[in-house]
């Protein structure tokens, strides 16, 4: 499998010093695997902390900025990142007001988010956890108990940043990222596999014609595979299973999720059935997002996630965000 | 080869409709496949349309808005659109000040602008054209005579929308696109050829372990095949052939493309050998942008755009633009 790269060991570290130079706003320890807002720590202001595994970009390194993540720390490829790094990313970003950790669910995640608390706090840094667990093809997957934290990463990351931005207190910041989770459903698909640079070769086999419903963002089996559907099969399926999940009767906003090699030019058609899944299901949208945000290197395939919002959740995805994966004005 | 669609046949009017679903500011025009901004016509104001073949996404409905362009129209795959899909979107934007053309130098493109240029001017529109020719690969490649058009369309539309956004006229607004164009040049590399939905198959062959070097975004054949190279390697070509050919003295704007099924984590990678490049020749970078903005479908490779520029041009470069593929603020 051909990649542009030069050797698998340093593809973390290139992309961190490729990062450095394309966003100056963000000060990119390359050496300690840190990405921090170059205005941190902002006094007065809660800290959001994210970090996981690589290879899932823009996610999470692409999200540090005014009114999402104060701070970053990508792991190895598809493999957490060390306690001294997410303990290291806390201590830039503090102001005194504490700091949020955002933990995808994996048990390398959780364990090691769970160890830099008791690093930060020893270090007299208040802290908080969300564990994000919205993927409900499966429950106990490969790498996780329970339910994997997937798409509404993004929801989580750019709600409570916006919470943190306005000078909510840690509490608050915390039960809003709580809340965000718990409204939020995600149903992925693959259509090909994902290659890792450690590797060189597919992470699963999937036969020409066929798909995986309910895929995870490192390739760990979904629900079922099945012959090849179109679009509008694809969408009524996901959208089936998380309306039946997620019950919305409230507005939702709706991710329609790239998982890194289907053209956005696909993605925009697959939106198109999602709307209309929803619609004739009775679901009443907000505001959707269509790209690649949370990605599986080159796996080709989609991800859709739903969080059901009130007006303050909408008040707060709505605030102004400037990253370099996420980014509107007023 | 699996794709996330409904039939080859609809594919860019189910774009179109999830495009219509995911931009509210943003006017859809799906049976006549014309994208316009909601606000259009801007009164006072230069308006900018272009458009081409479908596949390039977000490249050229993605760069409709606020700051860029007034309208886009899409082709089918690969396939320039036809003349009144130009003129119908030069009638939707022009406030009277005229339209300018942002052409890529494809044939089919030339000569149907052409072709709208007098019926939109047969309706009392005043038109000017702009051709982008700044791909060094090769010239008079498949389906162009001279120079094939690419990266630096992305930075024409941007600098030039900028221009239009601030009320010049016309005949400023397109000296300004001319020396835009005049003054970038791109180079890009395939891993890995896409594959259309008409087609089902791969448009051209790429045995493993080569690469095409200077790949036209449709797939078109470039300079040679080389057994693969490293993210280095490629970056030192790339930079090579663009300093040689363009000769920057002013800063420039690198624009750091996907191709399509290129992970980002790969164009960090090889942004950071391309810094390293242009470095060692003594270029001065004033900005940098990567990510997938002119895309080949689900193509893998990259390219690289270098634009010169002055203090006019940077100012226009970092004006505020507000397009679903392209957006910040003051």
């Amino acid at each position: 499998m051909k990649m542009l790269i030069n050797v698998p060991e340093t593809v973390v570290a290139d992309a961190l010093r490729g990062m450095a130079a394309a966003h100056p706003h963000l000060t990119v320890d390359v050496e300690n695997r840190v990405i921090v807002r170059r205005d941190a720590p902002v006094e007065g202001k809660v800290a959001l902390v994210s970090g996981g595994g690589s290879g899932h970009e823009p996610l999470h390194g692409g999200f540090v900025g005014p009114g999402m993540l104060s701070a970053a720390c990508p792991g190895e490829v598809f493999t957490s990142p060390v306690p001294d790094q997410m303990a290291r990313a806390a201590a830039a970003v503090d102001s005194g007001q504490g700091v949020l950790f955002v933990v995808k669910n994996y048990t390398g995640d959780v364990l090691n988010f769970r160890m830099a608390e008791e690093l930060a706090e020893d270090e007299g840094i208040q802290v908080a956890s969300v564990l994000v667990d919205d993927d409900i093809a499966v429950t106990d997957s490969l790498f996780t108990a329970g339910r994997r934290g997937t798409g509404a990463t993004l929801f989580v990351e750019k709600i409570a940043g916006a919470a943190a931005d306005e000078g909510a207190p840690l509490e608050r910041v915390e039960s809003i990222a709580r809340q965000v989770n718990e409204s939020s459903r995600s149903f992925g698909v693959a259509l090909a596999p994902c290659t890792t640079p450690a590797k060189g070769s597919p992470t699963f086999d999937l036969p020409p014609g066929e798909l995986e419903l309910g895929i995870g963002i490192h390739g760990e089996p979904g629900r079922e595979r099945r012959a090849m559907m179109t679009s509008r099969e694809i969408a009524d399926f996901a959208v089936d299973a998380l309306v039946t999940d997620l019950r919305p009767d409230n507005p939702v906003l709706v991710l329609v999720n790239g998982m890194g090699a289907t053209p956005l030019l696909e993605l925009y058609g697959f939106n198109a059935e999602v709307q209309r899944a929803l619609g004739e299901r009775g679901v009443v949208v907000a505001h959707t997002l269509v790209g690649n945000y949370v990605t599986s290197l080159d796996m080709a395939g989609c991800s859709v996630t739903l969080c059901r919002i009130d007006e303050e959740l909408l008040r707060l995805w709505e605030a102004p965000v400037e990253t370099p994966g996420l980014r509107w004005g007023r």
